[in-house]
């Protein structure tokens, strides 16, 4: 049981914990912090939050467990504001999409605090934000991909895989290097690809008469182009060497079927498309 | 109400559209043709068909609506089977994802009964594909686009034009010009992109840990990556000049991310996903 969990950023990821925590009744009270007054009270009437605080050091203070839900970039300033306040006892994570970056926030931000500090990610998320968008059910049977530090005690391991674990979700353990490598490849890449599609296509003569006619496919591949802007630039910028490796390689994917189309290569272009869909519905499920 | 409706291939979108048109009692006898006896049996079973027959011929004759549901590749062998059979009353029309290679099949295979076919494209659709894949609802509220050709009568066009709106489906006007390039934007473009993005992955050296960690983003963004690969390579092998275009100028747009990235401008990117988001959520609604 968590006493007083404090959510450092209430939107979608931060919500949804704090209403899975509450439906497990494995939290008593739940504090929120953020910059709009209008989200946190909005949290209040909704039941995500029991109360909220102005500054992060009140919020953190007495806290069991501190779960930071805001922006990469803004992630250093956060342990700043926390490095002095909580006690030894806290135990504090985060949900950020990469570790190294928020790692390397964390050693300059929280000094000798640093101990405390168990970076996550939950495998889960969605388009929408904001605090009206949290679910109880959003981390059910979904991974959280815990990278603990060296200096973490197990006590403290335990404490956020418990947490997650009364959520429903399942915990992974990845290196930092690892976990930022592959989330590169299946998430940060993908939302590049959607938001440089609808752009593409947004510049284009007739794009009136072509958003007129996307239909489900379009909606599905592009979904995550609506994602937060504000969280999708802080990604690019923490994990920008991983991406821009991917970029490049995948264009020479492009390069590859832009030939065989040129050339009218039917046996190629059956047997790239054919595989892809071998490989999807193999992996990821035909669903 | 059409008598005797003639489907040449019986998957998801001809199966789709004997089921819609029974629930609305618009047609009387589903005639179905195929080169899989299992699968015209299944249709059957499944109540989508009446009656199949083994060849084109057999199936049009006596038809008032032909549809032809086959991948584009064949259109012109089944327009060959059917040119010396079909009566002057009977319709055709299609349902291929591009319309001037479909027109220019149609051109090259019917012969004078050629004013007697109306080109036509449901944008609905789904990964899935197959008899046991359709469903009465798959047009419900979807756009139809016909693209009539200038030797057809008014009477052909609304005897196709009714048949569609039968199963809850709007009816838009195109040229073929207009069609074949808005649907390259906003249908192949994409479909190549993510069968692309899965082919990537899947080369990559850690691509079992990749794909594990794939979530919800993932799979709607590669959805329609498990589509049909011979309708796809016939698809591009069709509307070649258009994809290799757009497939440069996506490149390009991808281009101006990396950048972005290379220069950690913060700025930029934010515009660039603001953008997107924006876009995505006015044009095709947030859902």
């Amino acid at each position: 049981m968590i006493n007083r969990l404090a959510i450092i950023g209430v939107g979608l990821i931060g919500s949804s914990l704090a209403l899975a925590l509450k439906k497990a009744k494995a939290v008593e009270h739940v504090v929120g912090c953020g910059r709009s007054q209008t989200n946190l009270q909005k949290g209040i009437q909704l039941g995500v939050i029991d109360s909220y605080c102005d500054s992060v050091a009140e919020a953190v203070k007495d806290a069991d467990v501190v779960v930071i839900a805001v922006p990469l970039g803004t992630m250093q300033s956060i342990f700043e504001q926390m490095s002095s306040v909580i006690s030894s006892d806290t135990v504090v994570t985060d949900v950020g999409s990469t570790k190294g970056s928020v790692i390397e926030a964390a050693r300059a931000g929280l000094g000798r605090r640093l101990n405390q500090f168990v970076p996550g990610h939950p495998i889960a998320g969605s388009e929408k934000s904001g605090v009206e968008a949290g679910t109880a059910e959003l981390y059910q049977n979904r991974k959280i991909i815990l990278t603990p530090l060296q200096e973490n005690t197990q006590l403290s391991i335990d404490k956020i895989s418990d947490m997650w674990q009364q959520c429903g979700a399942h915990i992974e353990y990845l290196s930092v290097i690892q976990h930022d490598k592959v989330l590169a490849a299946t998430s940060h890449l993908p939302h590049l690809l959607a938001f440089s599609m609808v752009n593409y296509l947004s510049g284009l003569n007739d794009h009136d008469e072509i958003f007129k006619y996307a239909a489900g496919g379009f909606r599905d591949f592009t979904r995550i182009a609506s994602s937060d802007s504000v969280m999708w630039r802080d990604v690019c910028l923490a994990n920008g060497d991983a991406l821009v490796e991917l970029i490049d390689g995948y264009k020479k994917e492009l390069d590859e079927v832009a030939e065989a189309i040129k050339h009218q290569d039917a046996e190629k272009l059956l047997e790239l498309f054919g595989k892809a869909k071998l490989e999807r519905d193999t992996l990821v499920g035909n669903c």
